[in-house]
């Protein structure tokens, strides 16, 4: 065996931690929370299957679905920070350039550049490509709330209507076609008392 | 919102509980046996890793990871099959095809089609993409076992190496540069005792 296949097997068999890194969304049964692996796929598909709702007319879905499977690689050892979590965003930076370079480092140099390009890229959010595929990112835990009755929203407490509109504002931009069925998602958890109007 | 749109959503609500199908191989720390959501996530990225190693000079790799996406998500109502359960076998297909005209049939018809012949040709094994994707999803639960001691193998019991050789045949095929790994693997697998030699 090649060097270089030993490398690509070695990042294979480390990713397999991804079943392993809980978020704070719940399955739609309300079991138990979701893991990186199971979101990857799941926004993957996601992506695929709404593509033809992409506001921009030049979104390589091909692209898109490479940096679904690769944009939480980086959560192997700096961990899932909660989208509402400010101590945690203030270092999350920091944190996930030095799991980039771990992580993304076990590949041969190429492979592993164009890794790490498209995680960048994703997290940039200018690209059409990576516009669309953070929207997705954005969208799908804002789904699963809807539909176990604001899950992570109830769970946490406290959470303004104003922070999750800011949060969603990609998929305003990206994605309009979706941005009645949010905005009626925020009117219907205000009405549950899932999430708190402002002031 | 469109009714179009409603069927794309409700499909991607019903997929969520791939996240609940378990499948015979474990994580690589042995803790849990893994799920259809994780292993689909785990082999597309795979299955992009290695594109360098496939035979075929004609893989699309926008298509693999669509089948990969997709492959699995007939089990949602006809289960798990294990790859060397001979009884299960028997009504596979037909299992199948009932789970995939009710997964499927949640899409507008030109989606449902379109993931449903992505499925089709994934599991006939025919074309350059669906044997370079099938031949992937041979290798990444060897390769678990490899990483495992033989987990599956082991909590089974009885296999023989004819039945995983067999079972393999398509990575010889699809993915030559594999073959050297997937012997040697077989080799340790017979000497450790988890797999059992023909006679």
């Amino acid at each position: 065996m090649t060097d270089r296949l030993a490398s690509q097997l070695a990042f294979l068999t480390e990713v397999d931690q991804m079943k392993s890194i809980f978020r704070q969304s719940p399955l739609m049964d309300k079991s138990r929370r979701e893991n990186d692996a199971e979101h990857s796929w799941h926004i993957a598909l996601m992506a695929l299957t709404l593509q033809e709702y992409a506001a921009a007319d030049n979104v390589d879905i091909e692209r898109v679905m490479k940096m679904a499977l690769v944009h939480d690689l980086v959560e192997i050892y700096a961990g899932d920070t909660f989208a509402y979590d400010t101590v945690g965003y203030e270092d999350k930076l920091t944190r996930e350039q030095a799991s980039a370079d771990r992580v993304f480092g076990l590949l041969p140099p190429d492979l592993g550049a164009e890794y790490r390009a498209l995680w960048e890229e994703f997290d940039r959010m200018e690209t059409p490509d990576a516009m669309y595929a953070s929207a997705i990112d954005r969208f799908q835990p804002f789904f699963i709330n809807t539909k176990t009755d604001g899950y992570t929203w109830v769970r946490h407490g406290g959470i303004l209507v104003s922070q999750v509109f800011q949060r969603m504002e990609p998929v305003k931009t990206a994605i309009p076609a979706l941005w009645e069925y949010v905005e009626q998602g925020i009117r219907d958890a205000v009405e549950k008392g899932y999430l708190h109007p402002d002031q």
